[in-house]
């Protein structure tokens, strides 16, 4: 199957935006299914943060652990077969421990540190990595700039984005979020590069408020998306999302959250909407739309699962693609 | 024995000038033969570097692992049962691995750079490293400002001092040791308070031009010692250094290396010398002095030749004190 889908679409160029474990899924798939060269990914750094001095990229990590095969498939995010010296020692010392970062987790974050203090980009750092690591997808941050995502609480405390999803275990209610610090981020060449040379455009099924959306919210980027064929698989089945908080932030602001309402966050660019066959009932009773909607099993447990994936949401592409 | 000793010498202030391992072996020596508030150790930081982001402080560091009972006595560096974790994933990555860190080093260094962050002293930082390790002794930083200790070499190179002394084994020739970074630096206010309440000021057996002259260098510290009494211990035996490049920074810089060159490294601060006993017959052709001198064995590989030196070293400055 395999090879005849790999021939068919040979010529495709991918780029998917993605956040962490939900993007890093789907990426496996689509890595596994093209060929080197046709697959970029862009990731999310609204999530970075600097701990202890390190600077911490949790869905660049995310992202690449996955695709070396290197991810913790339990937790969900850092390192299979870590170890937690260091942070058993932190925790004997009284240091702070609700960022878990395991012994070899930690020796990349130094090392990305230690790039990044050089005056090398993350862009660079991260390709540097993807090469140690034997990546043949190539893995671009959404920016290089730091580009926080910043939650307002309903106290109305701003919280960074790791302190509300980590360490307050997205308790706080969400009043408002902001994108990229509250400020203009340069978006990085490369990106706009990736979205440029394009053919098709993949939303992986990652979280639309704090994953997709700091990238969509980069210059430029948007403008781009309206001119591709984009299609976007829902990370929210039956109301819920796998992982994450992202139902929990339809619902804290105000929306009810369901994969018709993801599909409505993203209207204006998307032209094809993958959602669950668990949704499909609920699928009947949803507004009418241009987007060309498709079920499909988007729960990927397995190596299969993905791979099924990433071809239906790519052959929905080249349909949209062959409509042009 | 102890208890006579410590009941004669219950109301001597001691602060001792000190570097790494050889200035913590005496330190160990002390802090058992003197009581909990009558001991201040001022550590030399010209060490200090910045190593994957983390603000590392060697002599403290040995000097602190040393009084809480965790230091590696193999090594003479780092914590015993220590694991070794992030150097190897690091070595793996291709990561620099010049510099050891040790899993539980490094949660030390994690935190003391997340406390260096938030706005506290390097001093402040280091009594809270005492008070989670339950060290009694008070252990200063000479400064909290940055003071590299910085090399010349032959060659006309400048290097940071880890890089001279870890990176490069102290192999290049030295034409010059510029303290303090070459600029003015601020001294802790604590350091000239503990120098001002000391009666009797010890300069530990560590590396004078490295260890103990950066502390001299700071402003108003040398005029200090002039007023108080002041006995150092040799780190050159035999001509040779125990550990570390003292003997060869001598001849580096043109003076034969021996305990008389020791003391005349001090000239004009220095009230009584100790050196070793391997040294007696040498010391009968020295330059004649006002210093007093006196032998002792100061190799310390057990406890009990620490607290003898100790000992030692207290009952000369002592007679010092007397005689004044």
């Amino acid at each position: 199957m395999i090879p005849k889908f790999k021939e068919a679409y040979k010529h495709l160029k991918v780029t998917t935006l993605a956040g962490g474990v939900g993007g890093a899924k789907l990426l496996i798939g689509l890595d596994k299914v093209l060929e080197p060269g046709q697959l970029t990914a862009i990731v999310n750094t609204g999530d970075d943060f600097l701990h202890f001095g390190l600077h911490i990229s949790p869905d660049l990590d995310s992202v690449c652990y996955a695709l070396a095969g290197l991810a913790d498939q339990l937790h969900g995010w850092g390192r299979k077969d870590e170890s937690w010296q260091v942070l058993e020692e932190l925790r004997r010392i009284g240091a702070p421990d609700w960022f878990a970062l395991g012994d070899r987790d930690l020796a990349w974050n130094l090392e990305r540190t230690r790039l990044l203090s050089e005056g090398n980009t993350l862009t660079e750092v991260i390709a540097h990595f993807c090469e140690v690591f034997g990546i043949h997808t190539r893995v671009l941050p959404m920016c290089n700039e730091p580009a926080p995502t910043l939650i307002k609480t309903k106290e109305g405390e701003w919280l960074g984005f790791q302190d509300y999803f980590v360490r307050l275990k997205c308790q706080p209610e969400i009043a408002e979020i902001a994108l990229l610090g509250n400020r203009e981020v340069a978006e990085s060449e490369l990106v706009i590069q990736a979205l440029q040379e394009a053919d098709l455009i993949i939303l992986a099924p990652s979280n639309p408020w704090v994953s997709i959306d700091p990238i969509l919210a980069l210059k430029g980027v948007r403008n781009l998306l309206q001119e591709k064929p984009v299609v976007a698989v829902s990370p929210i089945i039956q109301g819920n999302a796998l992982k994450g908080p992202a139902a929990k932030m339809f619902s804290d602001l105000g929306i009810h959250p369901s994969s018709e309402a993801v599909r409505q966050h993203y209207e204006g660019i998307l032209d094809g909407f993958i959602f669950d066959d668990l949704d499909l009932q609920d699928a009947a009773n949803w507004q009418p739309s241009a987007i060309i909607n498709e079920s499909s099993q988007t729960i990927m447990k397995t190596d299969e699962e993905k791979i099924a994936l990433a071809k239906a949401v790519i052959s929905l592409g080249a349909r949209i693609l062959q409509g042009r």
